[in-house]
């Protein structure tokens, strides 16, 4: 049988247990895969093996078993059992986390539940404009429902074509719409959660407005599995926009970038669906990297901004407001070329472009990544900053800089230089990584701003916040999940 | 030296511990007096009065001292004070309340612990659409500093002139503009907390994003100073409207009320910043009991909605868009009279007709009332079956019920029976009290939408929500603060 300390023993203390550990017990091993059935309790290494690597192949680990619940009692009854035998347990939804929360360590002791089975879309109510679904439910589902009942479902990111609502949740996902709908945190009212005892918390109510006592919800919500499962929630629905305008915005530098923010909120308020930072060079990957993608503007820029407009009235409405906000901008000196989509498919176009770039730097070679948020007044500043800090490591690296400037939030990406050795520029990968973070905590900013801490950003966060924050979740950590089973050295 | 046991002991010990507490031993009050200086520790009852009382005097208490400390360091050595003595805490703000939980208990050892001197402006910051302020500033400063700087700042309460920031915070505050901004809750991006043993956490930041960790900032909010003391925050920013149109609405019944909601949403979106329903019974208080009020109206119609549409655009703009919810309104027969406020006067005195609601129930006597929220699509149906509950009880009871029915909010107050005891119809308090909550909770709804728990609900609350919530809560109380002085016999 196997123990587990959790979170509780000193770090040392639980490294040198764990090299003693062996496979989990075969006959606990057995009690689980009699809750779910034999054809849901995977053992064999081909059955197991696409749980085991997320798509980027970064992180990589080992399981004796993935079960797949197909209810609630189930995943119930398999967390009881957990703690029971002390089984460390890992939640898994699509398995598109950048942050490796979601995928199991080399210990070979941790069991993965898939929530994959839990799919079910169990209401739409369209009078309180709410869409009750299951963890398991993928993303584009989602959005497809919402559509199909003439409502809109806003959360939006590159991997929706797998990601799942649980996993939305866990890691309180981000995206391109957060600037006018929020995050995943904002759009839930309510939850249905597995507690580490197997426990129900059933609090999937459809409320604007809920006063009574401490909010248990936003805890679960990003815990990327800690502290419970969830296994259900109700999701706000939102009227689709009556019209749509994008715009693509050449500029001079990230302060007219920011000037212009300040414009297009001014004039459009929560209509100012989407506002996308661009540095020149993530363009020129995806322009010379992704086929058939086109330059909208005829000269280059420094700097580029997505603009989006949705308007509740009308799609004149939207153009109209889009138009002022340009003249506003030009006759201001902040915009100094910008293209209107003339249809749909154009405007489908430039979020192309915009949604093309995390892609488009493969080829490049090595990159190194940050998830960073700064206030929104800062990000020019910020990018300056980091800047110097980065070419006084690596003089050559290349900055592939967009994100959603709306939020405060951008994805600081550092291409290595041309012709290096790859290995040489990863090499530096802390080095960066730690210079980045430290001009970030410069501007009272966040190290992970929508993908999490997860195992990869642990060990910074632990060192880095104040230790006041971190004894605080060590508490919530240890009264929630006090025989440590749940996704176990992930987030703290 | 006072030894408190907090949330720990079954509720009969301390019940019956408390009844042997004296006054709290003197040697240590002078220890807490030397922390704030004598001008700022006051026992005299001449000084304390005014903190023993909600302004209702619907909660009375008594207290051995009031400190008003000036610094975020007096909170702190206070806080570490009351761990190390075991002193209960009760923090206070504007003292508005309406739940019992700022005014101290019978008992003469409860310390009070008011912000009022924390009222500093921090910062305005405009490219962030940011101000952080400390928790003593008293709402309409908010809004003044906010107006200056040509921002929004959307929190509006009756209580505005006297309430503060803290309290709003700690009570998840809602009121009339929850519909398009969110509650207190939404509007808070960072927060500055001094915990029970005195540990400050500073997380006044600017961030819409940020994942690095569980989320301890919701926790404090609504925690109504049980789990901590919030000393500052950081709250969000909004462009000012350029348009406002207000809406008088008759209605023949609360189904076409939200179907106009409807519409409403439908057309407007997040332009929709008002949408209140009201009983005539709540209007004809009103034109009785306040001066200088008019019905809007020519006829009489058994409810009311008052809808207020905001443009980023224009006057112009919230009049067409005004103009297109009343006329698809009346088109499908939901809207049987509607008056378009024409000017600004008129519009605040729609708004004064509803926010008079509450007082203008006074002169009818006796009122029983609550706080509840359902999901919106049931609001029509609550409406009936705790009607049909209140009248199996008290067949000539008064429906006076108004509120946020875009947030699925309703003050449901019964005015006692024409020409009936005071005494008779408050003695049916608990009864009706419960029928209603009943019907609640069989729609699955909240007991306290916005008002909080405090002591009012604490019983109510511990007793019908399920277990393991109550179990979760507990846990976290014990966590956060394990000696048990932060409001004791508040919220859990």
């Amino acid at each position: 049988m196997i123990v587990w300390f959790g979170q509780q023993r000193p770090a040392m203390a639980v490294r040198s247990y764990h090299s003693e550990v062996k496979m989990t017990d075969s006959a606990i091993l057995d009690r689980f895969a009699a809750i779910v059935g034999d054809a849901y309790a995977h053992r064999r290494p081909e059955d197991v093996v696409s749980f085991l690597v997320e798509p980027r192949g970064l992180w990589k680990g080992t399981t004796p078993m993935v079960l797949r619940p197909g209810s609630v009692a189930e995943v119930s009854a398999i967390l009881k059992l957990a703690t029971e035998t002390a089984t460390p347990v890992v939640p898994q939804g699509g398995n598109t986390g950048l942050v490796g929360a979601q995928v199991p360590d080399a210990s070979g002791t941790e069991i993965i539940l898939s929530l994959s089975r839990l799919n079910a879309i169990r209401e739409i109510d369209l009078a309180s404009n709410t869409i009750t679904a299951e963890a398991g439910v993928i993303l584009q589902h989602l959005h497809d429902a919402a559509h199909a009942a003439d409502r809109l479902f806003p959360l939006s990111l590159a991997s929706q074509g797998s990601a799942q609502l649980g996993g939305n949740l866990s890691t309180n996902a981000g995206g391109t719409s957060v600037l006018a709908y929020g995050n995943t945190r904002d759009l839930c009212l309510g939850l249905e959660v597995v507690l580490p005892t197997g426990e129900v918390l059933d609090d999937l109510r459809k409320l604007k407005k809920d006063n009574t006592g401490y909010d248990l919800k936003n805890l679960f919500i990003g815990a990327e599995g800690t502290l419970g499962v969830i296994t259900a929630a109700v999701m706000k629905l939102y009227p689709r926009p009556k019209g749509r305008e994008v715009a693509w915005v050449g500029l001079n530098s990230t302060d007219d970038a920011l000037k212009l923010f300040g414009i297009a909120s001014e004039h459009a308020g929560s209509s100012l669906t989407g506002f996308e930072l661009m540095i020149r060079k993530s363009l020129d990957f995806v322009l010379q990297h992704a086929q058939g993608t086109v330059d909208p503007l005829q000269s280059a820029y420094p700097w580029y901004v997505l603009m989006e407009i949705s308007s509740s009235s009308s799609a004149e409405d939207a153009r109209a407001l889009m138009e002022r906000i340009l003249t506003a901008g030009f006759e201001a000196g902040y915009v100094a070329d910008a293209a209107l989509a003339a249809s749909i498919a154009q405007g489908d176009a430039f979020w192309n472009l915009r949604e093309s770039m995390s892609e488009a730097q493969k080829p490049e070679g090595a990159s190194i990544k940050h998830d960073i948020s700064v206030p929104v007044a800062c990000i020019p500043d910020f990018i300056d900053a980091a800047w110097q800090a980065v070419t006084a490591i690596e003089p050559g690296a290349r900055l592939v800089c967009f994100g959603h400037m709306g939020d405060g939030n951008l994805h600081y990406n550092i291409s290595q230089p041309v012709g290096a050795e790859t290995a040489d520029f990863l090499a530096l990968y802390r080095t960066i990584n730690t210079a980045v973070h430290d001009v970030v905590r410069s501007f009272n900013g966040s190290i992970s701003a929508e993908h999490g801490i997860g195992r990869l950003k642990r060990d910074e966060l632990i060192a880095t916040a104040p230790p006041v924050e971190i004894d605080l979740m060590r508490r919530i950590k240890t009264a929630f999940d006090p025989a440590g089973i749940m996704s176990p050295k992930r987030v703290i």
